[in-house]
């Protein structure tokens, strides 16, 4: 915690979301008044073996706990609120949040049994909350998921704002509102000192599609098509789950719905008047059957290719109720994720096999970034007017772009901090200054634990990966130095052992000689950790002329006495 | 004149500008106060033959000269200002423009002797104008040519926005200013009555390249060329005019200026501040030749192909003080207006087989567009939120294609208006209705001559320029019914005469004979009309007979006695 402030700055962090996609988690603190925006997790990384969720080090926030005002948060998706339930148990706070965003934070707490214990607000864009010192409020923008706000801090030395994630969807889906430019421009107009902005696109040139595109062409391809339709996409992208269902109803066609979080989208999403189904259109998985295939539409999760999400079990053969035919039509409507490539590609092959048609994202306009482009950037950039600007919610090479157009709408380069996770901003209202750093490393979620995994386990779980596991068990006689039972050899992962007799052989009786060897050193006590050290030192050596391979080696040492 | 508004009812009406592009002129008023915006010129179309322009019928607006209380200038190019001297001379108004449109108004007030008897008053962004019941204020928006404005008249029953051609460049060229999205949305905040906006690229998805990629362009271009670079485009374009000049400068290359509109465009830009060029950088055309081809840079109008332009005379080797050499490289930057392209592809082949390289409007980012596209005329919509729509500045297609966007935007269809010149659309705070109508045909410019030129004489160029011209001379005395002189016939245009000699000897005998019998005709007495009319259907017949071709015939008698 090496950080100086003087009492009449406002300073601004992140506890994460800078230099990566995800876990987006920032805070803005006016003397003892810190206002935390989202709680996000990221997804681990392909190499990050056996780990559900990263999230941040949340030290910095519970070290300051009697300072927290609230948890605000700017929409739904998990890389926004998927922490929630990790950070309530070191920092119970009130959480602030818009309509869709609470009732799922609430499906959240209800999983983890919290629902008790915190304290939930549910706010509107015209919601106004105020602090003895900071005021907080919102303003509507346009994301992947209805509800989405930016958010404006105003502390005494100026306004912070925050966009969340946005695009500027000028023509949404039906009903939907647009993105408040009024309400931004207002910002602007009246001084804004910094803004933190979404950067995920910053790579990209021009304006994104607006979701209205999307549901065209979704409309144009239900025309032509006469079998059973089954359409995947992100469960938390109720546009597109509206665009579908509505091209569904048009077309004639009842919905089944398959997949645990795109039945509560759409549980949420009729509740909240997100989508207008009536009741004799929705569909139970026996009753599919029973309709012609041009009356029926199938909507689930999976097209991410997630292995155990449903549409992946229809493809595999696996699912309980639902299996491919031919003349059924599957749409995609969704990009895959970089990282997921493959498994969609898996899926689609899977699914053509079966004899499905596939229509994927190389079809133009069946799917819409959620994020704004350069162009919706630099909008948001003329419209707020900053003074300072610092990018959020982006890897380095986005973050950096971002400060270039924030030059080109003519805030100065020196005005412009690219930070990282833990690193803190000091403005008032006409300085800004890099003032110092606290830890905000990632910390790994396993099942319910948190923080239980470092970064050791993560290499001891790529090293099982990469060459497998040997384990060596032996009873050993300290006293008497012998070795009463063992040396025995087990693998997983290594080598198929019933055809590896002889090197399992080989290994025993090197084990067995490294051992007696140990034990009868004069000159060094053989205390357990030795034995391990030389077991494994001398397995490896061993097994690596063998095999060209380092499994990793577990001894396992039982001391008895006889 | 038919059209019936009531006295609390706010009206608009376009003299010229809808259903076309060009001659832009639209009028508000509010009982004895008329508040005009713009008098734009159009270019005839290729069949309006040896038309200079075309403008609107300008009666109501003489009828009604004393509630005038002013023309007010979105910009200076042709189309709305072009038509100010002809409209003056009929409606003598003060004139109230920006700088840039200031100066160039000035320019056709000396040339057509108007300077002394005009009122102008320059005007700034945030000026405001107070009549006793409208006033008008203005708000910032980017073109392709520097001070761009909208205008907000706010009547009794609201606020009219009539946005003058305007795209969203966010990031224009350094020292200039982006769009007022402030302002825009602050008129949007407070309320709209009716959106009165430019349609020109409603048919382009999308939103227009920032004038900064064509710097970006021009600069990488200008790297690679080692000979004399000569640089073509619209010298109202100042944006771009100063790309060049920067790029120049920076490589190194003096700037010599070729074209009546360049010279000018140079003089007014480094006079408002708009160009940066130390004198020192600028040659005369002697000195020339005195510097190597790579540090030189010509600057000329002409890449709209126009004939007469200085590029056009380069090319063709007319020009007085250039001619093109080996090693230049030609750049248009710029897009062929439709109906030039024939005459643009032809200079490129003159260059091109002078030795010159050629870049043009072909290549990415050497242009951008002055209009936004779809996604900028929904963001004008989405700022401004107007309760009427009213598309301006296009073709039928372009307003329909507009109001689609408009409904997209929220407008509700009914709301939307779709007129064309002299509709007049009447409006109260919550009401709007089709009033009727007023003539506002086209009016012909012909040299100085205004409406002296009707279609027949249009159509009389047509047949001329189709099928050439034929005189027939005669001198006849109507008493003693004789030809004392020829018939003579002399044609332009119609057949190689000195080849025709015996064409044109039956035609003198069916003339004569055609005279004769007319003369002598008992029935009916031998008037000019009649023998005139005789002589042209026999001719024509006998011509068409002959060579299947319809000149246009003229008889000229002489009535004379002896």
């Amino acid at each position: 915690m090496s950080f100086k402030i003087n009492n009449k700055e406002v300073f601004v962090f992140a506890i994460g979301g800078l230099g990566e996609i995800g876990k987006n988690m920032y805070g803005v603190q006016y003397q003892d008044e810190i206002i935390v925006i989202d709680a996000g997790i990221k997804f681990p990384e392909d190499d990050q073996l056996g780990i559900d969720y990263v999230i941040s080090d949340y030290q910095y926030l519970i070290d300051n706990i009697d300072k927290i005002k609230g948890l605000f948060i700017t929409h739904g998706h998990e890389d926004h609120i998927g922490g929630i339930p990790f950070f309530l148990q070191k920092v119970n706070v009130p959480i602030f949040a818009g309509p869709l965003a609470s009732a799922l934070i609430k499906g959240k707490l209800e999983e983890h049994g919290l629902t008790k214990s915190t304290e939930m607000h549910e706010l509107q864009e015209d919601t106004v909350i105020k602090f003895p010192k900071i005021t907080v409020d919102f303003f509507r923008t346009t994301h992947s998921i209805p509800d989405a706000l930016g958010i404006a801090v105003h502390t005494p030395q100026g306004v912070i704002v925050e966009t969340g994630d946005f695009k500027f969807d000028l023509t949404p889906v039906a009903g939907l509102p647009a993105p408040n430019l009024q309400k931004m421009a207002k910002l602007g107009d009246e001084g804004v000192l910094l803004l933190m902005s979404d950067s995920t696109n910053a790579e990209v040139y021009g304006f994104s599609k607006s979701e209205r595109y999307v549901g065209d062409t979704i409309h144009k391809i239900f025309e032509t098509i006469k079998g059973r339709i089954i359409f995947a996409t992100f469960a938390s992208n109720i546009y597109r789950v509206s665009q579908a269902v509505d091209a569904a109803l048009q077309h004639g066609r009842k919905i089944a719905v398959f997949g645990r979080s795109m039945e509560s989208a759409i549980t949420n999403g009729r509740e909240l008047g997100y989508l207008n189904i009536p009741d004799e259109m929705l569909l139970d998985a026996n009753e599919i059957k029973k309709l012609p295939p041009e009356k029926v539409m199938i909507l689930c999760t999976g097209s991410q290719g997630e292995p155990m999400a449903a549409l992946s079990r229809i493809a595999n053969g696996s699912h309980r109720q639902i299996n491919v035919q031919p003349g059924d039509t599957v749409i995609f409507s969704s990009n895959p994720i970089p990282g997921n490539t493959a498994s969609v590609n898996h899926v689609i092959n899977l699914l053509a096999e079966a004899g499905a048609e596939v229509i994927h994202g190389k079809i133009n306009n069946i799917h819409a970034s959620g994020h704004g482009g350069q162009l919706e950037q630099e909008l948001m950039l003329r419209l707020i007017k900053p003074k300072f600007f610092m990018p959020i919610h982006g890897e380095y090479r986005m973050l950096k772009i971002h400060t270039e157009l924030a030059q080109r709408c003519d805030v100065p380069e020196e005005n412009c901090f690219i930070m990282e996770n833990g690193d803190v901003l000091a403005l008032t209202s006409d300085t800004a200054r890099r003032a110092g750093h606290f830890p905000a490393e990632d910390v790994y979620v396993d099942g319910n634990g948190i923080g239980d995994i470092g970064n050791i386990v993560i290499h001891d779980r790529q090293m099982l990966s990469d060459e497998g596991l040997v384990i060596v068990v032996a009873t050993i006689d300290y006293k008497k130095k012998i070795v009463l039972a063992g040396p025995d050899i087990l693998s997983r992962g290594f080598v198929y052992m019933r055809e590896s007799g002889e090197l399992i052989a080989q290994a025993q009786k090197r084990v067995f000689h490294i051992i007696k060897n140990s034990l009868n050193d004069e000159k060094t006590e053989a205390t357990e950790a030795i034995l391990k050290s030389a077991i494994t030192d001398g397995l490896q050596d061993m097994l690596y002329k063998s095999t060209e391979r380092n499994p990793v080696i577990i001894p396992m040492l039982i001391s008895a006495s006889v």
